[in-house]
């Protein structure tokens, strides 16, 4: 694996030892790396979350973050966001993580640059690092995920965290499902859409997504059309769900409108136990890179696999 | 202590532990800490000074901070913080440091998380380790607080710095005593105000505030009405203090209103002293929530007392 | 060595250590520096590329960056520069990296604290650090400075990278040239003008200039000029130069305006070279004034260097 910036080139094996590698930190922690690693977290759009969990990750593995800033405006070329990362490869990057607004521009500059890339969300493109840490929630609670049913609920069309999980998902033997309002329906995608009340009957996972404001016009009436009664869990839908099956949601959450506020933090939700994941399925991401990549040091891998025991 | 939000709820005994012990800190050092402890800095109001100082503290402790970069108008709901500092604390932080401009925020924080909650500033409401950095520059100068004669100068009502003070003073025994514009009284605290004048003559500590500029729509006319003049310490009032008395200012000073420039690093001022203190209170006040709250290791902490000799 | 704000007050000596040092850390690496420091990073004007540079070989010499953030609004007089710069010292800096937009602020902060103060470019006065990196790429190169012809193109009066370096390379026995606009030049610096097509034909070191858009008003205007035909390097011009000859550029590259973009990456460039030496030379910069300055501490001097081998 020399980057990460699509589930669509991942097998089966790869996304399983990641998921696995991410549990078996979760469990049993891990070693700092014994060399000096930096880390260049380009952030183009506005990140808590995502970026304060790699920040996390990376310390964690004793690497440290270079942490650019940026308003949007001074960077509005393809090219100059290849002339940011050949930089930061030159003053001593190992790696590159970039979100960006721009779909497929992991792809592109995972092409041009000696180092690998970790693609932390382009536009509506992907967002690999958020599926894996809800695959590792997933393996957490049913050990497996062939013939798993999840459904993904919500703006599927502008979501890259709807694309990345389906094919993943897909990969690893689960049956995927699709619902949301109709003007959000993606035709690429070779699922099956069922209504909100299909999937809440059929789902083991019911996975949220956000809505996200800053892509749409219509963020107001969302509100107005009361979009959780409609398509959104309520606690009455909540009560029909399977007895095992649980929820996720990428967060932010926009509490009152993909879900009610009094589930968020219910029995069945995983959503805080998500973001804890996402700091050790970051964690298995960028030790992969970096060892199997150009700066794999068998002798100190063997040094932390030991001391992991 | 499981957090410190507040000088309200705190024994003297609880505050001249951690006076000691920044005291402590400031002539012998202190080891890193034997673990990984990441701290979130959640800053939603501007701060160099007091942000900066809890990072330099968190590092000495080999402490990883975690920075939280916000422009206020993202975050607009008490709940959203809540769902931040969740956010937080699920990624692994073990303490959040928050500066808000809304009142009693740091306090409802602390309710609802299971991680120590320190306020570096809470709207017009506390901001405790300042209060903590004062008491230490004056512990340096009299050895104790019984006794002594505080005057605090300057907009009460609308300072959190005068609060903590007051109420920390007051517990250890201090006579408190309040100066400043008739229309900056605050008649919630139980002091005695005297004129600029009066002050300078009874005090052992003169603590001078800081004018809000941004907390108030007449800044423009303190310049023209000769603020200085008439509450501020001019090089004449300053003339008049009791030969050992000490002044103090938390700082960033308006040089010409609360003070003359000529005075702010004479031989009385301890203004960059109090700077120099912030760090070891902050020192003290982190060591002590985490080894006294749910992450206490009384191997680490007494490997550390034994090297600190 | 107390400083580094300007190239003007050092000796071939001093400049040439440096050179060899920057080199040398370069081919061997270096090992952390044994007590803990900290960095006072204060950027007041925009700054990625050399920013980076210095939180690079902070964290290599194993010192932690304090990041300042500044809107420039915050901060209008120089007297609170001094405020800032006094608080980061009182909280533990042990020296200063300073970028501002006036001239001679580096120097005139130098005089007035007790830490070094490293000019990270004021206005268009200096930017000694930028010098140094080109020194030691030249330096990689040839082997020597003596006879070298340099010619410094672009936009003259401005650039406080040009100012740095005639003087640096004229104390070490380089012929400087300057070409550019008519009235870009500074009749200040005491060196011979030629036009680009003669520059080209004499220099074994091209080093180009970055427009500052940001310091004109005329700046789109330089795309309609055909400024790259008329004073930048073409792909006609690249082709006359010496065998032996570089390209410097302290970048970012406005493509197409100095230099055309196919020329960017192409043999005789080392613009890339230049990042990479930016954070050796910064290292030699840091380990000189914190060895030589009030911290020195001689048994882990020596330590260092038995490590480095």
């Amino acid at each position: 694996m020399e980057h990460f910036v699509t589930m669509k080139d991942k097998t089966e094996t790869e996304i399983l030892q990641l998921v696995r590698r991410a549990h078996h930190i979760s469990q049993k922690g891990v070693n700092p790396l014994q060399e000096q690693y930096f880390a260049a977290n380009l952030f183009f759009e506005p990140s808590t979350r995502t970026k304060m969990s790699f920040v996390v990750a990376e310390r964690k593995l004793g690497i440290e973050p270079l942490d650019f800033m940026t308003d949007v405006s001074s960077v509005t070329k393809g090219e100059s966001i290849y002339d940011t990362a050949k930089t930061f490869e030159s003053i001593g990057a190992n790696f590159i993580v970039l979100r960006h607004q721009q779909e497929n521009i992991a792809n592109q500059l995972a092409e041009s640059l000696s180092i690998p890339v970790i693609n932390a969300g382009d536009g509506t493109g992907e967002h690999p690092t958020q599926s894996l840490l809800d695959l590792v929630t997933i393996y957490q609670e049913f050990k497996q995920f062939s013939g798993l049913k999840v459904v993904i609920a919500g703006d599927i069309k502008h979501s890259r965290v709807a694309r990345s999980n389906a094919i993943a998902l897909s990969t690893l033997g689960c049956e995927v499902y699709l619902t949301g309002k109709d003007e959000w329906h993606d035709e690429s995608l070779p699922y099956h859409y069922v209504s909100m009340d299909e999937a809440i009957e059929i789902a083991d996972v019911l996975m949220l997504l956000r809505i996200q404001h800053e892509r749409h016009q219509d963020q107001f009436n969302l509100y107005q059309e009361s979009y959780l009664e409609k398509y959104g869990l309520t606690v009455e839908r909540e009560a029909n769900m399977k007895k095992h099956a649980i929820i996720l949601h990428p967060a932010p959450v926009n509490r009152g409108v993909e879900i009610d506020t009094k589930l968020v933090e219910c029995e069945r939700s995983r959503i805080f136990k998500q973001m804890k994941n996402g700091v050790v399925a970051r964690m298995a991401v960028i030790e992969t890179l970096l060892n199997q990549g150009g700066n794999f040091n068998e002798e100190n891998f063997n040094k932390r696999q030991a001391n992991i025991g």
